[in-house]
């Protein structure tokens, strides 16, 4: 099979990666070039203060994390759009300097959209849309009408886009500036970000850990500040687990909710588990102004699949959860299947305390059926035996990657065989149809009892509901070494059970507080070397970010309720300080 | 793989059937057995008033097409339930006798529970519901507590439910009386009723004529006023064929708006082209009540697949149509690949002439790879190769049913090659997942070019908006003789494109008015087929209904716009008799 389907005119693959990745540095304006740290300055979150690049004007803007507050400075003409377009550029780009975080990079472009925008503003007195000359930068899915759209294949280097992905074309009526593209893992199916055209993304809190991924070009990109609002894909974690990782916030919304149409994907057609798309910054309001821009511009009407469903005021003012009032969480502790490191475990403390200081309710969740849920969700991703990653690598004769790791013997702490990679590596045996639905009906099955198992917390919460929402780790820990992330299970949950979750940065490892803590009864051979990975100072000052995790269709609720977590939080941390 | 699957213990296959059978008719109080008239008395719509089971007051409650009527005086008191549970009970039991359209009669059962709702309205002068005291009948496989579901199968005698289906679950929260269960195909994938457990369902306009499936039970039963409400499904037009055949209202949800979890089905698991449950009726009100109810209910607190959509007033009030005052309509003379016969014609005109008059915009729809669409869809359909249906067949041995003709030679008509019946007969290579995949990357693509074309049309109705429902033969004939309905594309189109889309009955075949016409050149040879099976003798009388398609999770808008083809419809027949 190998590269007898790479037709004779290909050029050799690596020759394809190293012209891209040539252009690509090309198309850095020379001016914005910087002197960077050596590679073992491991933070590099303060070189965009020191590396002289940016104006005071420039920082004052970039640090503009509040979506909410550059949209109206940018509605008022306070800042122009290619002021600010013209500042996270080149932010974005120190954080390429730093982190390898971009694939398309295409400057002048954005600046004479911004220009439109701000001519718009000019001429007509109105904003052009909800994002009003907002830059924003988008995974390397998402269409962009005459760039490249690579997804980090060889194969697909040279594919100009011959129109906007859906998700594109709305951002541009919404009056938005898509600026910039952000990386990816090859197959999209890891939880860091590497692949032969591109290379690697690395976290700007740690540049010896990862990023986290699919998303991870902009979880770098984001926790630099060197966009304000990006958006990713997650199928079995994507935006949450670099979101964890760089200290973001992000949704991850339910199937369809969200227009995916006409972007590029991975094993596109598996409708079982749906990616989505969602979007990662740095406060919580960039999530809410995102998905209530996308859904007041009724996306039903430009994707067939998308739900359609207003955005609900109603919902957002918690009309299901008793107003907002009380409410009650159930804290995840531990999935019963890998034991989340003493880090997690303090932010969850300081969940619950910021919680019940503020008036709601907090018991312990109960994880059920953890296991089977598990199983079924990887045989579904597993079930064209990675037939779809094949085929494309095979059409420029590129490997399939085996794995995230630098150097298979960098790190003494590599788990012993990867719990999830299931569908990487030598193409395996594909599913029939029919056993395909066998694991639907078995989904379906465990979504209904999960929903029963929900419901029935109503008689522990006190407030007459159900449990409000679940707070739980993102992944057993934070940001790994690259090449470590190999459980997905936190985050992989919500998407079989398509729950609204979101991502809250909770607070930083702190070798003093989070002491490792004596082993456990280990659940299986992968909890005890994830046991054994822990080190505090190898964590310390990286972000530690927990998920919020709701109801079905239920992205406003979520977004509410973050909101208060976030409040809380705040209050909490005051205090701490006091 | 034949028999060996059989149980030793199991008996014979058609000795269960027969056994099953005779409980069913033992199940029959002796009381309501009447004298049948022989079978050739084609028409039997009339018996129920000659035959002396049902007093004037039965007669009276029975004829009340009106569900909301209906479900006024059950709350006033002025009818109890249990007198209006026995009045259609006894008219149910004479649609049995005279088409055979029941599977499960539980008449003490029945009359505890509307006693049960007689008593709290008693009690706490309250009703229990939305739908209190009003008997609905059930399609086969809403499961009830206690009862077998045997959805036609040999196999599945003597399976009792331990518990209800989701949907059965809230009727009951509802205040409604399930009262009856109602008659299948065999596999759920024809559009007509036959099984070997209860044999087959005929028409009461016609009984030489089909009524219709897979819902048919329930078409020839709502038609006899046996039932003011009942609940079929619907994956290519199972509950639309039946009420075209018999002169109904129904509604085709989109995917996963109403409740199915806990259902029985053919092919469980399969999630390309869902099967949805929908309400079919002798008056569109029955229709909104039964909607409204069951989201009002909050079904996604029971059924995790089911959308968090609430009823919307909005919607309904027509928010994004314009507000209703001026629609416009597109009508679909013609698929392009089966002609329709000229009763739908007419009765297209009629609808044109009738909206016109009402005031609103009528142009004409151009089909759109039609037959792109009609290929995926089968493939979905045919992905396991029929496996599901042998598999379940063999548990007992009895055979998978090839036809749906009483007597392959008995119509010289038949269609040469059935069109559509790629999954029965014998079992066929089975898709793999990744096959199914790219069928899925297919079918997102159809679903999107369909909807560019839909909004296409807003520079043709000169109302603003694109068209605001498409109004289409639901087949391109009347109910034809039994064995006889291979064609059901011009419903299947709304399944694999999830467009909610309701059924209006129209006018019947007039052999006056409904000449037939010359031939026209043939778009394949089951058009040419479909030409010659057209006689108006043999027609004559039967009920023109015709579909009203909108947009998915539309339902609102769909009933509201269904209200209004209705009543222009009625303003028009009336017009016309003056």
């Amino acid at each position: 099979m190998a590269s007898d389907s790479v037709t004779p005119a290909a050029p050799d693959w690596r020759a394809r990666c190293k012209a891209k990745k040539q252009q690509q540095q090309e198309a850095i304006p020379r001016a914005w070039l910087i002197e960077t740290p050596p590679d073992d300055v491991l933070n590099v979150l303060d070189v965009p203060y020191k590396c002289g690049l940016l104006t005071p004007r420039e920082i004052e803007i970039t640090d503009t994390t509040d979506v909410g507050a550059l949209l109206s400075k940018l509605a008022s003409g306070q800042w122009s759009s290619v002021e600010v377009t013209t500042a996270f550029y080149k932010r974005a780009i120190i954080a390429q300097q730093l982190t390898n975080c971009l694939t398309e990079i295409f400057v002048e472009r954005a600046l004479q959209r911004a220009q439109e925008v701000d001519d718009h503003l000019k001429v007509t007195g109105k904003v052009m849309g909800p994002l009003h000359g907002l830059p924003i930068s988008l995974k390397d899915q998402f269409k962009i009408k005459g760039l490249e759209t690579t997804m980090g294949y060889a194969s697909w280097i040279g594919k100009y886009a011959d129109s906007d992905s859906v998700l594109t074309q709305i951002l541009y009526e919404c009056g938005a500036v898509p600026f910039v593209r952000t990386n990816v893992c090859q197959t999209l199916n890891w939880g860091e970000t590497f692949n032969h055209v591109f290379g690697r993304t690395t976290n700007p809190w740690n540049r010896y850990l990862t990023c986290g991924g699919s998303s991870g070009g902009e979880g770098a990109l984001v926790a630099m500040k060197g966009s304000p609002l990006g958006i990713g894909t997650d199928i079995g974690g994507s935006v949450r687990i670099p979101s964890a990782f760089c200290g973001l916030y992000t949704l991850r919304p339910s199937y369809e909710r969200l227009p995916y149409a006409g972007a590029v994907n991975s094993q596109e057609g598996q409708e079982s588990i749906s990616s989505v798309p969602g979007p990662m910054t740095n406060a919580v309001s960039g999530v809410k102004l995102f998905m209530k821009a996308v859904l007041d511009s009724k996306p039903w009407n430009k994707d067939p699949l998308a739900v359609r469903k207003e955005w609900s005021d109603k919902e957002y003012a918690l009309s299901e959860h008793g107003g907002g009032g009380q409410l009650s969480f159930a804290i995840m502790w531990d999935n019963g299947l890998l034991k989340p490191h003493p880090p997690l475990w303090r932010a969850m403390r300081m969940c619950k305390a910021a919680l019940e200081d503020a008036g709601h309710k907090v018991i312990d969740w109960q994880p059920y059926q953890m296991l089977e849920i598990f199983r079924n969700a990887e045989s579904i991703y597993a079930a064209d035996g990675g037939h779809d990653f094949h085929v494309v690598c095979e059409e420029s004769g590129e490997p399939v990657i085996q794995t995230m790791s630098p150097d298979t013997n960098k790190h003494d702490l590599a788990l012993d065989e990867p719990l999830v990679q299931t569908v990487l590596g030598p193409e395996k045996k594909m599913l029939t149809a029919w056993e395909l639905w066998q694991l639907h009906k078995e989904k379906r099955s465990l979504r209904k009892a999960q929903l029963d198992h929900w419901q029935a917390t109503a008689n522990q919460t006190g407030t007459g509901r159900p449990v409000d929402a679940i707070i739980s780790p993102a992944a057993p820990y934070v940001a790994p070494p690259h090449g470590l992330n190999n459980d997905y299970f936190y985050t992989t949950f919500c998407n079989a059970m398509d729950y609204a979750t979101s991502v809250v940065p909770v607070t930083f490892v702190d070798e003093e507080l989070d002491r490792p803590v004596p082993p456990h009864e280990f659940y299986n051979h992968h909890d005890e070397a994830n046991y054994k990975l822990y080190d505090p100072k190898l964590f310390h000052g990286a972000p530690v970010g927990l998920q919020l995790i709701g109801r079905t269709l239920e992205e406003e609720a979520v977004i509410a309720m973050t909101e208060i977590l976030d409040n809380a939080l705040g209050k909490y941390r005051a205090a701490a300080r006091e």
